[in-house]
């Protein structure tokens, strides 16, 4: 199922040539000289991500058939969930596959990354033929996120069926205001935002406030533009730490409505200062997100109106969901749950394609800014990237980076 | 609105007299020597219930209007929540009365009690008059309960608008099974474990398994024998203590699948205890009530299957719900809360009445015990029952009582 790159072995089995009507082979000189070997962040087993995750290259050639496109990744994220995959701590794996000098009767190897966005550089003869389905039509150029999850998009370039990708449609693709550091997050990050907002229990918008603790990660700044957007206020907390104000100041730039610190919200006065934040028209507060854990979680949960939710889709701390019976009996209050990997898959593909067309459009009116980030750029022989990409994983893994890291590619002139 | 037995201040306002087209007026000589004078458990403030509750008596006339029913009680439980009541920690109160004593310009008092079974004693004329809608007739020798919550079920015999009364429909009164111990505590307990099946979410019935902690409260009795009705599994824990394997024999000729201490519970091999438990075809155990708090509820959750649902309906230690977040994100546990009385009023009298005859049922083909109790006999002068009463409020204060406490009234001669 997953090998849509096809190794030198794979292509001694027997094959539909009645699905397979042109099938060029081709290895990275045939492309361009532009692409280079074909290279991936891989390991072999789960372990420490800085520890077993390297870089490999491969010259074998590849299989280019009529519905598959061949893309150039552009930027792709390390995110936290990224590093659990690899440590084998996440309910969800890559499957196996067979390149990269993996025997094709070995266990084969796993490439890391679940999103990101490549630009099409060629393509097979029936995907930019007559439209019969014009979103399955890519041309040069297009930029694309994989729709599939897991599928190892931390890899230079790579050949993927026609059916697997999806097309970030930029308006005028020259004065696009659609960045690669927004379509390689948009996926996780952002669009965990919308899904924490509409698929568990549907905040009605306008009148509504959100809490949500861990304000400052990647999914709460997401939080805080997406509620923007939405006409829902939010009521944001965050550690005190020395460059309190300044973040305090980011966020409110992203349009956030609130902030403050966990002190303030263990503070027994809080509540009075809760209530005075909410202006007539009364509004509701009913949804509180928690991407930590401990004692703000509770605190956060007493604010709500009955009826409330708590929505946990993150444990940073490490520390579990305490709350008192009675707010659950006498308030109403239910605690979910929220894995966005495994509900975007619930929502099917026409409410994934409307929740991204969504997104971009946002960005094309200037209405989201980019995640902060910064770019770890894979160069030189497999054993210096090997270096470079060690070194950017393990400071993701000791945390307190407020930017996200987005791996990229040298060229091949200037690896 | 609350005051169906008007004292005699209240008969001097404007009354609407073409709804009162007779109106007996009686006092308890008038009814016949065996009701005596009305008496209640009352309490003019909130606060301990073993201080501030006391027994009063009264001889004002009262008024029997057209669609009003005499009831007397029969028997009336002491349950924890209306220890909870009269302490002002429960967040529903009785409306205040302006009887026994209470003036009519000052701010009233209060009677204790939520359920209870009364009997029928005498009728107004539009009761057992011609029937238009049959159960609103009630005759003398009918049991009936009270459809309204709080209206003061510790009183030994009152006046009741008939459209505040349910009767329940024992098949043939003389040998029927229903017990005045089963009735008086239907309301509660009984059909706290039918709600908890139904309402939140619903179990599928065959082939599934609860969980539940303090399996031998009060309502835990109830859940094992309702799910034993309905052909659902029930996995019991309860705190190891010097009768237990008694209390176990107990559980388990109520109809207990299988019961566990905490100890055993919380043992890491009892993971493998309880997969040897469910046998093919494959059972599915989705749900865990809790009605204690700590350790144990985390415990339970981790049992669960993906989607699971956690629902509290007590906090017997007072201590907090504690859970992973992974539990919440990763396998969808939903925690929840079910206050029963709240519920109670959302589904309607149409279904209430349903499921009470659903319970009567059950009783009367003999497939449901009677919960353990004792009867708290209040006699002599109010100064004498004051002192029974303190006495049987302070044990079940301290709890550790298995058995369900009972209030019944001495009749005039032996009080």
């Amino acid at each position: 199922m997953f090998a849509h790159v096809r190794p030198a072995a794979a292509r001694l089995r027997p094959l539909n040539l009645s699905l397979i009507c042109f099938k060029p082979r081709f290895n990275s000189t045939g492309i361009g000289s532009q692409l280079g070997p074909r290279r991936a962040v891989v390991y072999n087993e789960n372990g420490n991500p800085a520890e077993v995750a390297r870089v490999v290259s491969s010259t074998d050639p590849v299989l280019l058939r009529d519905e598959d496109v061949l893309v150039r990744f552009l930027a792709a994220p390390i995110n936290p969930s990224d590093l659990n995959v690899i440590e084998g701590k996440y309910p969800m794996r890559p499957e196996p596959i067979h390149e990269f000098g993996a025997s094709s009767d070995g266990p084969g190897i796993f490439v890391g990354g679940h999103e990101g966005v490549a630009v099409v550089v060629k393509t097979g003869p029936l995907v930019d033929g007559p439209p019969t389905k014009p979103e399955r039509r890519f041309r040069v150029g297009d930029w694309v996120l994989m729709r599939k999850p897991q599928t190892g998009t931390w890899t230079n370039w790579k050949v993927v069926p026609m059916r697997e990708l999806r097309r970030i449609d930029r308006t005028k693709k020259t004065e696009s205001k659609v960045t690669e550091a927004f379509a390689a997050t948009l996926m996780v990050n952002s669009l965990t935002s919308l899904g924490l907002m509409t698929d568990i229990s549907p905040i009605p918008g306008w009148h509504s406030y959100i809490l949500q603790n861990g304000a400052n990660s990647a999914v709460g700044q997401a939080i805080i533009q997406t509620a923007k957007q939405m006409g829902i206020k939010t009521i944001n907390f965050v550690r005190d730490r020395p460059d309190y104000p300044q973040l305090k100041q980011y966020l409110m730039d992203l349009g956030a409505d609130h902030v403050f610190t966990y002190d303030e919200l263990l503070d027994r006065s809080f509540k009075k200062t809760f209530e005075s934040l909410r202006t007539p028209p009364v509004k509701a507060c009913r949804h509180a997100f928690n991407c930590i854990g401990g004692p703000t979680v509770a605190a956060m949960a007493a604010l709500l109106d009955k009826n409330g939710h708590l929505i946990s889709y993150g444990g940073m701390s490490k520390q579990p969901i305490i709350l008192p019976v009675g707010l659950q009996i006498f308030k109403n209050l239910t605690a979910h749950g929220y894995w966005h990997s495994h509900t975007w898959e619930m929502i099917g593909q026409k409410e994934q394609d409307n929740r991204i067309a969504r997104m971009v459009a946002w960005k094309e009116l200037g209405r989201w800014k980019d995640p902060e980030h910064e770019e770890l750029v894979l160069k030189g022989d497999d054993e210096e990237a090997t270096g470079i990409l060690r070194e950017g994983l393990k400071r993701v893994q000791e945390g307190n980076i407020r930017k996200k890291v987005l791996i990229k590619w040298a060229s091949p002139k200037d690896s």
